[in-house]
């Protein structure tokens, strides 16, 4: 045997690009980036010699029209593109390379966040707040993409659930949070971009937060499941998506309860059942929970899409100043709004907080810094999840 | 309600980078690429109208040297670059543009595998083989990342472990499969690349796979999870690393066994465990299965990496050929080898082969077209499954 292997070839003269073989497809470039320094500025370097113009936009800067602006790199005499930023505040952020006009990802950086149909790079500045999104030496809950049947919508259908650290191992039941993605996101996005397993992971490490399982559905009732995952195969994922918006989410959600507390070890009661979403899905979340109001006892909403009715004609959005007035009898625990201070959707979140203080619906309203971004979510997320099942 | 609703502005005038609102970052162009014609000819497209040189590399071309081709693209009047490739057959594929000469992800298209450091846009055109590839509306089994205790390696470690339709809702105990990755690879290999979970799901409705549970764990000893999910946190994930292939994972990998075997509802016997891996995988599929011969009793190795030992003080490969007749004399159902023709591991696997003959052990010999490449190792699970605990 050991003349047999010698006889191959000498191991040691395998390189990577040897072993990796014929799949090899280019492959990376010698760089690193980004690179985080100690004081928490961060270099961008790109390879690029035959690039005129290289521009580095992130989402850390200031927003120009929809979008964050971009800053001009700076190319060395071996057209290597630089820019180093200021120093960045503890948090996850993304970035992209714009060559000659051109949007680009960082060839150097394999970690990237789908957000719709757009890759984004991703990095982490370390600190008070990032912490809770790191994996830390904590013990971790299992994530698990499980499909069940949706008898309502008539398909099988995908769903990303969160169970917490020991669920394997004990005989316990537990609290259920539901929780909701925005528009053009699915079953993916709260953990992709939103941190969820890392923040509930050091949350219940830390005795913040009570173990609990975390159910992500797929908001979109006409996909089985996220873009590249379901039975649409790979295709461009679109932002507008039809039946969002018209009830039809609200009418068959009980499928998704259902199958949960059919499957998992879960108390299956109001004390111990929560609902949030982010945008589309705090639209959601404050429909779901007031069309069934006795079924929720903790409610989040995160910079919530206050938009009209899409479809006037939808019974679901009938009666709702009835069943808000019915959700408040019947009493729930929490009722929680977060909106930014430059959200696009702030006046219409102002709006609603009047409408609840004429209501006298109690409620807690969170008023932060920025915009409808995931920064904030991550840490409306972070807060909402202590006040839970206490 | 309606009122407030109304009031806040006309939701129809809402566009997609309206509501995605700041966190937008760039945005794709409105092309859409690849383009995948019914008559299997796929056309790519990218919008660059300041670039000189525009090139397409794809795994499906012909290979120079170790990485595959490239060819050229043609530019239109508004700056868009074209290339339609010949039919291709039914397969997953992977491809890259070059940019005057920098490699980029196409923006138009959100699907890309991680290889090592390095993210390939992916495709799929469909037919007899890809269909295995395709999420199809059939009952569909669960995808979990669990971490697990290895006291053996004194740390928590993550493994991706497929769980067959209706797991959750019987009661059966079910065979398991250990699928194991190759170098600079990891837990996540198999699903993103190999295409695992819709292969088993596929062969498992149409009757000819058993339904079985696979672990796909991480063969990496240093790292607790694949880069970006553990606690090394975002870096440049390596090809080489360390302490591979030296007798760490074969010695400790029954951390693994004993862990899936208190987790899970398993038949936790000989006749119900299987072990198969590809290139690194299949060297360490080799010796873990006769480093404990009688705990398998199927065996697949795929595109060995039949390297010498890298690490000759090492106990765990002393007394190889007296291991392999222990395994031997114990006996087992099915020892698989799988080796492409033009694999530069070709010739070392036609020597193990030899020496199997020799020492008079069985095995079958599944010699297939082409080289050290994921189509191989998908098409070699999907003939390897269905020959398992029959």
């Amino acid at each position: 045997m050991k003349k047999l292997l010698m006889a191959c070839f000498a191991f040691t003269v395998l390189t990577g690009i040897e072993l990796m073989g014929q799949q090899a497809l280019g492959g990376g470039q010698a760089i690193v980036s980004p690179e985080i320094h100690e004081n928490h500025t961060v270099s961008f370097h790109l390879d690029a010699p035959h690039a005129q113009e290289v521009k580095l936009t992130g989402d850390w800067m200031p927003v120009e029209g929809w979008v964050p602006g971009s800053v001009d790199m700076t190319k060395n005499e071996k057209g290597i593109w630089t820019y180093t930023s200021e120093a960045l505040e503890p948090d996850l952020y993304g970035y992209a390379f714009l060559v000659d006009g051109l949007r680009i990802n960082d060839p150097n950086n394999a970690f990237v966040s789908r957000d719709i149909a757009t890759l984004t790079n991703i990095f982490m500045v370390d600190g008070q707040q990032s912490e809770l999104y790191k994996v830390n030496p904590v013990p971790h809950g299992t994530v698990s993409r499980i499909w069940y049947d949706a008898p309502a919508l008539n398909k099988k259908r995908r769903m990303t659930v969160y169970t917490p650290p020991g669920y394997e191992s004990d005989r316990k039941s537990y609290p259920v949070l539901y929780l909701l993605h925005g528009a053009g996101g699915d079953e993916e996005a709260w953990m992709e971009l939103g941190r969820a397993s890392q923040i509930l992971d050091n949350l219940i490490a830390r005795g913040k937060a009570k173990p609990m399982i975390v159910v992500m559905p797929n908001g979109n009732v006409i996909q089985d499941a996220a873009p590249g995952e379901g039975s649409e195969g790979f295709y461009k994922p679109a932002f507008m998506i039809p039946k969002t918006m018209d009830g039809t989410y609200e009418e068959t959600f009980m499928d998704i309860v259902n199958f949960v507390e059919k499957s998992y070890r879960v108390k299956a009661k109001k004390s111990h059942r929560a609902i949030a979403g982010l945008s589309m899905g705090g639209f959601h979340s404050l429909h779901i929970s007031r069309y069934y109001p006795n079924t929720f006892d903790y409610v989040g909403l995160f910079s919530s899409a206050l938009v009209p009715n899409q479809n006037p004609g939808a019974t679901v959005y009938q009666n709702i100043d009835l069943s808000l007035e019915q959700q408040k009898q019947n009493g729930y625990k929490l009722y929680w709004i977060g909106i930014g201070k430059t959200d696009f959707l702030y006046r219409a979140n102002l709006e609603y907080k009047k409408k609840l203080e004429d209501m006298g619906m109690p409620f807690t309203f969170r008023e932060s810094e920025g915009g409808h971004i995931w920064k904030n979510w991550r840490i409306y997320l972070s807060e909402f999840v202590p006040l839970l099942f206490n």
